[in-house]
């Protein structure tokens, strides 16, 4: 089953917003079995949608359409597909009533435009937007679907998750896709490529195999599609265990799950906490950690120590230790390190250190010079990595660099395999 | 002149990577007067490629692709483009030169597939990729030009800044496209569009309104295209300032900047320092500032501060505070942000403590409940904010709004019209 994407507004054309939704979307839809052909982002203009909507057709049996759907003069999705589909636009009752109690819910008066957004094209099928005013709409044509949904993402995620979701799952018999990802470090693309070239020649030809390199790691992912779900299951599992068995000390993780849930995961089952000490990181791994609902259990908090004075007052760092070695060096990451397990009172602490550029380099530490540490009650590691010039991949680079070498730390330290 | 971005990658198309290239590219290229007309992203396959390829040449004269170069049989962007062109692949010395030399400096030594990445098709202009290792290549074709870049962000970015968009300036005459942004808070889409309706009814056609709403803020962007530059701007200017007088106190910036990098612009030019005190945020807020080069003038950095214990210890809340209102309370948020101050040794600090979700709620304090205090050496103000459920979303609007209520306090105190 094949579906198409089309997110319509100017803000994505002009890069004033990037479009996250596609993603999301394309990965809630593959969990069901639904390949995601194209996504395609298209302008405000009558035409264009229609192009697009036409193109479409050929390719796909679902289209999804998002964004375009405001209370304002740029916004001219619902017009072009009550014209498109030969509808001519109705008050639907139900719509504005919904409309009515969400400014009631607001305190707001409602005005011109808000009631206009309960108009609908006479005869789709108007699904309510609970968390918006811009109603959903489900069209049936020529034995495709097409979805039009507001492109917020709050908004859309619901109503996919809610109604769009269950809805195609219930007007298709639908194939299972089943997907494993394995994380890898240490190793180029091409060099793990060549190490498992046998492995992917012998991949029947439902599964598939492809290579997502980001910074110092290579996300491997097997996909398989058929239409039995245990045995996909069982097959994939074969394979995957080949490759992990030939790539041995490379793997990090077999789980599709973003490095620092791997880890808040690991140290919540075994009851560890974590603080952490960022200089050039700046909250980056704070906030990645704190993302994901309970992490409140691993993660204590931390230290935003940008200036000297700070890493001194928090985290204990002697002044001879900054005045001797500077802040970016060995020493002072691994007293940051010490100091946040010390102060924060947890297990184990990271440290972050270094000189994310664009300036602040020096022939000695040139810009992408980081520290970074990793401590426990009883020990202590540091190591240094020279990165490039370039201020927001050094900041993410340090923190993968951090959370790789934390999660060694713990696989050794706990006697996990991957 | 109108250009179209192809992106192609499986990875894309599952969800597995955010395409965040395409929204950098799409600004790049508007400040130059080139508007992307569609951006469309597609499997790697033959067939898909040559299929957008050609819909892409319909509609636009210049077609910027990305992705699927990599050394890995799942990337035949190249061979495609080789049979599209007509134009067999042959090993490029230059490029070989290249990457022999990049691997040598890795110290890794090279295969098979490396080599490989050193054909091109026989009559692209070649564009050597300095960030990596496949070649970037640039065909003229029937007056339209199509070039073949990398997908990594960073390869991309540089090939763009420093060859691309250099080239394309030379290759055509291009108008020049003046974007405003008004950054307005407190009043909905539909209530802007409806106060300014008659100042958007009497805009020039040349020149467009657009709402960007997001959150709780709308961001109105008027773009204006022609020959004449500083007619252009003049022009704007005007437009600008009569919906700036209309809308008055609902308008915060009308700089296109990030907001936090309008607060250190704004804290930089009076020398103020800023401190953090991060609770539900997790180091977000941080890491808005610790994202801009420059920014450690102004931020020196604060306290992550999840768990009471490090609430007390980094910032001094008193225990009777935490025991007799919660750490989710206007009395916290302000000893929060007053320890900031006090302890980090800065003119200004903001605290968020509430309750991101999505556990963690009560009848009194339900998921959502957010207290934002900001304090500077004389005063401490704290507001409480009601979000809904969902974690990331809280955590964004949180964010905001300490900005908000900073940037209003900076006004206020250094009495700065907008």
């Amino acid at each position: 089953m094949l579906a198409e994407i089309i997110t319509i507004g100017d803000e994505i054309l002009i890069g004033q917003i990037v479009d996250t939704n596609s993603a999301w979307m394309a990965t809630e839809l593959n969990k069901i079995g639904v390949k995601i052909k194209q996504i395609t982002s298209i302008s405000d203009e009558a035409g264009h949608i229609v192009a697009a909507l036409n193109e479409a057709q050929e390719r796909a049996d679902i289209i999804l359409i998002t964004g375009g759907l405001g209370p304002t003069k740029d916004d001219v999705t619902k017009i072009t597909l009550a014209n498109y589909f030969n509808m001519p636009l109705k008050l639907d009752e139900a719509t504005l009533a919904h409309v009515k109690q969400f400014f009631e819910k607001l305190n707001r008066p409602m005005i011109e435009a808000n009631i206009k957004q309960a108009e609908v094209p006479d005869g789709c099928t108007v699904i309510t937007n609970k968390n918006g005013t811009a109603p959903c709409m489900w069209f049936e044509h020529n034995d495709k679907i097409i979805v039009s949904m507001p492109g917020v993402p709050f908004e859309m995620k619901y109503l996919m998750e809610d109604e769009i979701i269950p809805r195609i799952k219930k007007a298709f018999k639908l194939p299972f896709i089943v997907h494993q990802s394995i994380l890898t470090a240490g190793l180029g693309e091409s060099f793990l490529a060549e190490q498992i070239a046998d492995l992917e020649e012998a991949l029947p030809s439902h599964i598939k195999l492809a290579y997502l390199p980001k910074l110092d790691q290579v996300r491997l992912r097997l996909s398989a599609s058929g239409i039995n779900e245990d045995a996909l299951l069982a097959e994939i599992a074969l394979h995957t265990n080949k490759i992990v068995e030939r790539l041995e000390k490379h793997v990090v993780l077999t789980e599709d799950l973003p490095f620092e849930k791997a880890i808040l995961n690991l140290m919540g089952k075994h009851k560890l906490t974590l603080s952490l000490a960022e200089s050039c990181t700046g909250g980056y791994i704070s906030h990645l950690f704190t993302q994901h609902p309970g992490s409140s259990t691993v993660f204590q908090g931390g230290g935003v120590t940008y200036s000297n004075a700070l890493k001194q007052l928090l985290l204990g760092v002697k002044e001879e230790t900054l005045d001797e070695f500077g802040a970016v060096s060995e020493q002072t990451a691994k007293e940051m390190a010490i100091g946040a397990v010390a102060n924060f009172k947890t297990d184990y602490a990271i440290a972050v250190t270094g000189i994310a550029g664009p300036d602040g380099g020096s022939v000695d530490k040139p810009v992408g010079t980081v520290w970074v540490a990793v401590a426990s009650k009883t020990q202590v590691k540091a190591k240094m990595y020279k990165f490039a010039s370039q201020r927001l991949q050094n900041i993410e680079r340090s923190a993968m660099a951090a959370m790789m070498m934390l999660f060694l730390q713990l696989k050794q330290d706990l006697n996990v395999k991957p």
